[in-house]
């Protein structure tokens, strides 16, 4: 890797127009969690062709490359930290649908696309994008792609890269892979598709992809449902499939804290238990016309009391309860941001094995000192976020010298259930060392061969998800 | 590559137990369609280790490695051609289930399990392996996973692609990737698993994968809906999925050229039709209990009466009929068998195009001479098998001359629309050239570094996929 010279930066400022220069850069140097990275030269391209021109200018430069999305990533995929100035490719500019195919229930869009305006898109055509995450008004849909955004539908649709048919890549000697396929089928050669999506801008740049739309469901219904544990909460879940089969599209777990944490730093949100529950589920669902989405939910529920499984429940009413129940599960992750976490960890395990992860982490932590836990997430997925606070009148700083300690605990325990360390966010640079630890040591291999091969001067996103001797 | 000496196949023997060679190898050596590979050494491993200890051996000695599952495969996957005397490795003993996780939806098989075991092993727990395809009685899941096969059950539940959680898998230099993931969501690293799936044992073996399993849908229901042609055939899906969301299974196209050969060659079928339509299809519900599908079924085809999309249809009243009318589709595959394809093209384009295609094919079809066409398939997929047979009173070899012709021109227009010329079979050696022709000229090179780099003296099924100067 080497500097970056002036007569480089020239170059580029030469043969781009100037538009494709922001004339401030200061928001692409940190992220969500006020992490900072190391300052670099952004280009906004908006061109595919200018992509090219980049990235194969820097290619032979040697010069490093930050791959830039919305900036909403938590794991600083998106912020470098090596030794020399990046450039840093927003796609930003490049955020044009450029087709809608509701009969096909397809979309292309760009990979600057703000998700939101994606999903804006295909619901004009009366259809969805089912990608939901809390950071849809500022993410796009490029960096959800090269993260492979996880959320709270997955249950029913799948992660982002089970909604991507096509893309649009530009490798990092510039030459352009374009299959934006419409295709629900193509078994034409390796999956070069799926190596490029959850690779965080380490091997090439996703300038474009052909997204799968699906019906927007006719009806949709929602509810809280009060469980004694999370036992109960999977059994609930077995016992809704029975009732409702593939139509449930959200099933999260909420413990106390969260919502005790919504009442004491976002108490706008209405909260709609007079008393709060210390284990309770949302479940959203959406059936097809001819079926009753309360009904059905009343079902559940009265069997769910029978059965010994739920002990309470409240089903909205309307769209404006719907929208009240989900604004709870929603703004507990900026309650968490406001409380200031010691230790955030985005795990999967086997779904059999939550109950058993959520009771032997807890004792753990009791066995560590003394901490507030929010452990709540996408149950019917297997993935917790399991995050761990200050005591009440103690800061972070207090819990310092453990918090390496309290990582090592969460993630041999995950380990151990056959679990993974990064369910949803990727790997990033926060990463990179457990990824060493945890990892299939042949899977790391065959990695680092691929990194090796498509980007042999290493110029991708430099110590991103594989080790860099430089950064 | 190099010639396999009497040593290297002595060092095999010796270190292996006798159990490991087949004492009839025969059957290794042709496909259902009756093409022959070339001869060489069969090996049947039993574990893991053993497949380890071949492969690394060969890649020292450059021999020839052709995995082979169930040798059902329709592109010449598993058929040598090269130069040099290759071994074969059979997965046929490593055919164990090695859990099934019914609370968590997974199974893990070896590689060698028969799919129509992997299957029966779901349902003895109530749960349903989705994969569906004519050969299921004799495919292996390792050789599905190999081709990522399709099926009549992609609409509902994807291809293998997306039914598969993890692998264990064998690298030509012997070392072993064990990622029996039983997890949804899982963001740590490369997509090795999906770079593996439909590589078509160009890269390494698979060994043992975790599947995903569905809930056994608590009742199904079948129809024949007769349409006057393709085009209100995509107008009933669309129709369909506004009754019945993500409940329709299978949506199947059938032309009436495929039920004449059945009458023709297999007259056993009872087809329902006193007249044979010229277009139908064949719709397969499975909904949630307290929803009847008869009832669904019938209001479908009043609306799609009202609407002038269906002319005419049958809707199964008992599990005998609705076998019965699974009977005529799957029966077709065998009935063109009998009599006998010249060129056959499993073809995919966007679903909407999928009219345009039917209707330029047949005007090309006229032009180039005097065929039976029959269109058949995954219609819901944008899927079609497009067979085209001699006439009445001609043979194959009469159109000898013409064979590559009628190829191309399929080929060429499929590409004009933007679709596949291998939707669910893979590229095998049957489609090689095809391939280098058609694909996406920097996803062709990025396949052969990976190739390269996974593999690089390219002892893994070599000819296959990827063009092999020595094959």
């Amino acid at each position: 890797m080497t500097l970056m010279s002036s007569i480089f930066e020239e170059k580029l400022r030469s043969n781009l127009s100037p538009s494709c220069f922001p004339t401030s850069s200061e928001k692409y140097f940190h992220d969500p969690r006020g992490q900072l990275g190391f300052l670099g030269l952004v280009i906004a391209p908006e061109k595919v062709d200018e992509v090219s021109f980049i990235l194969s200018n820097c290619n032979q430069e040697r010069v490093p490359v930050v791959p830039y999305g919305g900036g909403t990533g938590l794991v600083k995929g998106q912020l470098f930290s090596g030794m020399n100035r990046p450039v840093i490719i927003s796609l930003e500019r490049m955020k044009k649908i450029r087709g809608v195919y509701p009969n096909e229930n397809t979309l292309v869009a760009e990979a600057g696309a703000i998700l939101s305006d994606v999903k804006a898109a295909a619901r004009k055509v009366d259809r969805l994008f089912p990608l939901s995450i809390a950071a849809e008004g500022s993410a796009r849909i490029g960096g959800n792609l090269a993260t492979n955004a996880g959320g709270t539908n997955v249950l029913r649709y799948g992660n982002t890269r089970d909604l991507c048919l096509g893309l649009e890549v530009v490798f990092p000697d510039g030459r352009i892979l374009s299959d934006l396929s419409r295709l629900r089928k193509n078994n034409t050669g390796y999956d070069i598709k799926n190596l490029l999506i959850g690779s965080e801008g380490t091997l090439g740049i996703i300038t474009a992809a052909t997204l799968k739309l699906a019906p927007q469901p006719a009806k949709e219904g929602t509810a809280f449902f009060v469980i004694p544990s999370p036992k109960e909460a999977l059994s609930l879940l077995s016992l809704a499939r029975t009732y409702l089969g593939e139509n449930i599209s959200t099933f999260e777990l909420i413990h106390r804290q969260g919502l005790e944490f919504l009442q004491e730093k976002i108490p706008d949100v209405r909260i709609p238990f007079a008393e709060l529950p210390e284990w309770v589920v949302l479940i959203d669902i959406g059936v097809p016309r001819h079926f009753d989405p309360i009904a059905i939910l009343i079902d559940l529920y009265e069997e769910g009391q029978n059965t010994q499984i739920v002990s309470n429940g409240w089903i909205a009413q309307s769209q404006r309860e719907r929208d009240q129940f989900w604004s709870v599960r929603e703004h507990i992750p900026e309650a968490n941001r406001k409380i200031g976490a010691i230790s955030t960890h985005d795990i999967s395990v086997p779904i059999t094995m939550i109950p058993e992860f959520v009771s032997s982490a807890n004792k753990e932590m009791v066995k560590l000192g003394d901490f507030r836990v929010n452990c709540f997430g996408h149950i019917g997925d297997g993935n917790l976020h399991y995050d761990i606070f200050p005591a009440h009148g103690k800061t972070r700083e207090y819990y310092q010298d453990i918090e390496a300690c309290i990582q090592k605990v969460v993630y041999d325990l995950v380990t151990d259930m056959e679990g993974s360390i990064s369910a949803e966010h990727g790997i990033g640079r926060l990463k990179v060392k457990e990824l060493e630890c945890y990892c299939d040591s042949t899977k790391l291999a065959v990695m680092k061969q691929i990194k090796q091969t498509v980007d042999p001067n290493g110029i991708m996103n430099p110590g991103a998800v594989i080790s860099c001797e430089t950064c």
